[in-house]
């Protein structure tokens, strides 16, 4: 009889879920399903409106996007539950709520429900720029020894800078909350009943770095009240990546439509769990995740320090290795942005009388473009930069237009920005001994886009392959499921064994077109000269912008 | 018995017409006309592709449009052709068309009407930019004392770089054409019979400074054989404006309907035409004609060097002063971009519902905004710049774009830049001691735009006023028609008189809002700031942007 894990990956907009035979890796049945609340970015459900930066979300589409995938894959599937040997999760992280001693989320309580702070946070809520500020500063006066694995300076993004906003702005929210979880962590308790933490969370976005977190005279230096965080509202047992964190308790199991009794696996960053869906287990191969932002990864025997990363954490991914994480604050939005922004009338009627999409209609217009002759330089910081500059209040540009700029000029011109930017993150791995390799691509875009693609490894100079399965986050969860399971019930000795096995690449090497190329030469250089100027303290503009936006509008 | 005179404005895309009573100033009929063959800026009419920076047009456009509006006013009207007492023409410059010496196009012989440069090119045709660049270093060289007279810098939208990009690139157009002539000059002929040129022509856009052209060695100097360009294919009487050009020949008055010796006025270029039409006499007073691209006119007692202007011409427009005019070559072209570039279906359908235009749409998303709120700041070079840089191979830039950037931020941005670009102009004008007290904004952008007037009032810090007519070019015509009339029919002296007469302006003044005013003093600073930047070699990215589009489109 066949044996099946489920994986389900939490994205930033909705869930999927499949289910996979351990063994032929065989997809035997997927579901998704879309988060009714979405992202809260310009109000509440309530109707409070929320500052520009914010990214709010409501915990609860989370818990109903479990509960419809699993019960929808095991409705269509003719895989019985007690076939079905583990359950794994990812998330996008930190994506941080705070909730009481009872795990009810305060955004979900009487008191706090017109509380913007009581909301969850999502990975990409940015009210805590000033926040990530201060604490990258006062790590640097304190000479912290953990920043440099983080790339010299802390996100936004991460859990922390999330927490000490709340602290400031609304110490009711801070009071109230017995404990910060990331939202992986959470559906993890609500499936087992037990609360613990993933090693994986902690160490690429809350400085769990060598075993610890910063000491309490850190917090405290940045906030008198925070001295406690840790000790106090984060004390929970911290669990490796390839364990199990519980099994399910029985009336998620009923709800679920599985047996109780089956084991869920410690949870892992959606981003971190497609290197194992995409089946890398060596150096050497980067890992990009091509979504609304992007994500690269690469494992290294070495420990190194990258200015901007996000994380190098040991055994953070794969056992035995450094797993490094950088990344891109905005690519698949920026696409989006022009689709809903530069794209007339005409284009839209042209397209459905094609039957074709958007990004279709524009590629198409593109074929056979030669680099560089729409004559536009964009920066792809629509939405703040991570590596390597990490500064959320830069913003983005679009130069060289003329009267005579259309439409997919600045399509392109944004796609090659963000491959451009991809470039000067591997230009930073490169110099510090990280070779790159081969690239591979995941994520829907990728798989939908092969012009994309071409332009990656135009850009990079690179061979590029795509990952097969547009759904490796998925599947990274699944091999995460089925390492939670009992070896005597697998079969499989490791983590690395099951992601050898199942782990899926595509087999078409995309090679760089050595005319295009070269073109791209100057460009690039026209690209890091704008990189330099505006990121770089060349010039001041981009953060007076932000800056007299946020008093305005705020 | 009313008198009449006829003005006719040729524009860039159209030509307009109007009948106004010489003594009341009303305006009895108008006639509008599009040019069919519009703007070539792709291929000429045979198929022959044309490169980037091109604008040509086919004369016989203008032929028609004279013909067709002037018969038309006459046929619209219920005054007799004999209560017509003089008729005068503007259009844009240097709109130049190589002739045979019978007059006819080059580009209409069987010879050359497959070649562009046979063709008219238009004003904004900037397909002479290195040998504009060639013509200012050579006049630098040699220390060519006219040169301060136009800014320092000549432009590739005047007269001589377009013979010389013609000359060089199509000799045999250069020795085949026995003149080169103003459109306005060619019509002027065309109804006359009589071959001469208009003083504010030369003046303005063909070095003609205090009296005479350039030296033959300054030509030569250029090119081996351009020596002899004045003396040979430009020797013909310059007459100044206020005056009589000649009187309609039988056969052009029966087509228009007019009379045979009715007089016809010295041609002038069509901005300045606005400035009488606007009724100004005085210095103090700047006029602002804004269409597709922006004319700045003052008069002034004084003789001043303003760098990047279009030239200062003592007699130019009024008999006993100088003339200033500064530009911006780029202005509602901006617009129209945004309209046809960054204007999504459902703005195009939710103008459609409420019955407005694009436009309208826009400036209504836009009530009540506050200056700065929307975070970007634009270099309004789309086509390059004239004042004060005077350098068509600069291009747009749009800076401080995130998600949330929607396509009312960006017209608010080129909107704003516009009006920033307009404030650099006045600034250079007040640095000389030109005190720029009051602007008139003509045309008909503000004519039918409240929204762009409190705008410019708001940024310039001053009060504005808009011309009452929206047709104010077309109105200096007339004025200029009634000049050529003999004073015992008209009852006036002088083309003063004339002006002050009848010129129209409107009587609503626009005062700036003093908090709007104050929110863009730190938006004008960064305006500034990327001028200096991009603008004066901070960094020379536009111009590499600009030669690799020019390699490999063209």
């Amino acid at each position: 009889m066949a044996k099946y894990a489920i994986g389900i990956d939490f994205g930033t907009l909705s869930c999927r879920a499949v289910l996979v035979d351990i063994h032929t890796g065989e997809v035997a049945a997927q579901s998704v399903y879309q988060y009714p609340h979405g992202i809260l970015s310009e109000a509440l459900p309530t109707g409070e409106a929320l500052p520009p930066q914010w990214a709010l979300q409501d915990p609860e589409d989370y818990v109903s996007g479990l509960v419809e995938t699993v019960s929808g894959l095991m409705h269509e599937s003719s895989a019985g539950a007690e076939s079905v040997v583990g359950l794994g999760i990812d998330a996008t992280a930190s994506t941080l709520l705070p909730v009481t001693r009872e795990m009810v989320p305060l955004c979900h309580t009487g008191a706090f429900c017109r509380e913007p702070h009581a909301y969850m946070k999502l990975w990409k809520h940015h009210g805590g720029e000033a926040a990530a500020a201060r604490m990258t500063e006062t790590a640097r006066e304190r000479n912290e020894p953990w920043l440099a694995c983080y790339g010299g300076k802390i996100s936004s993004e991460w859990m922390f800078p999330k927490i000490l906003e709340t602290l400031e702005s609304a110490p009711a929210v801070y009071d109230a909350a017995d404990y910060f979880l990331e939202v992986m962590d959470w559906l993890t308790w609500m499936m087992t009943g037990q609360l613990s933490v993933s090693a994986c969370g902690m160490g690429y976005k809350a400085l769990y770095a060598q075993g610890q977190f910063p000491d309490s005279s850190y917090f405290e230096a940045l906030h008198p009240r925070m001295g406690g965080i840790v000790s106090e509202k984060m004390n929970l047992p911290i669990l490796p990546i390839g364990g199990r964190a519980g099994v399910l308790m029985p009336e998620m199991a009923e709800r679920l439509h599985l047996l109780p009794g089956t084991p869920v696996g410690t949870p892992i960053i959606d981003a971190h769990s497609a290197l194992l869906g995409g089946g890398i287990t060596k150096p050497g191969e980067m890992m990009i995740i091509m979504g609304t932002s992007a994500c690269h990864l690469m494992l290294s025997e070495r420990d190194v320090r990258i200015p901007g990363i996000q994380g190098i954490v040991r055994d953070g991914i794969l056992p035995g290795l450094y797993g490094i994480e950088a990344g891109q604050s905005c690519l698949g939005d920026h696409f989006a942005w022009a689709l809903s922004t530069c794209f007339p009338e005409q284009y839209a009627v042209e397209a459905r009388e094609k039957g074709i999409s958007g990004h279709e209609l524009l590629t198409e217009k593109l074929r056979g473009y030669r680099a560089d002759e729409n004559g536009l330089i964009a920066l792809d910081w629509f939405n703040g930069v991570r590596t390597p500059l990490m500064d959320f209040d830069l913003n983005g540009l679009i130069l060289g237009l003329s009267l005579s700029t259309k439409p997919e000029d600045i399509y392109l011109a944004l796609i090659e920005a963000t491959a451009f930017g991809t470039r000067v993150i591997l230009d930073g791995f490169e110099t510090v001994g990280v070779e790159v390799k081969q690239i591979v691509l995941a994520g829907g875009i990728p798989a939908k886009n092969p012009f994309i693609v071409q332009l990656y490894a135009d850009v990079l100079g690179r061979p590029v392959r795509v990952c097969a399965s547009d759904q490796a986050s998925a599947f990274g969860a699944a091999a995460i499921g089925i390492c939670a399971a009992s070896p005597a019930v697998t079969g499989y000795g490791s983590l690395e064994q099951i992601v050898r096995t199942l782990g899926r690449t595509g087999d078409t090497m995309t090679m760089p077109d050595a005319e295009q190329s070269a073109r791209y030469e100057p460009l690039y250089a026209d690209y890091l000269e704008m990189h330099r100027l505006f990121g770089r303290g060349g010039s001041e503009i981009m953060h007076r912008l932000t800056r007299r936006r946020g008093l305005y509008k705020g």
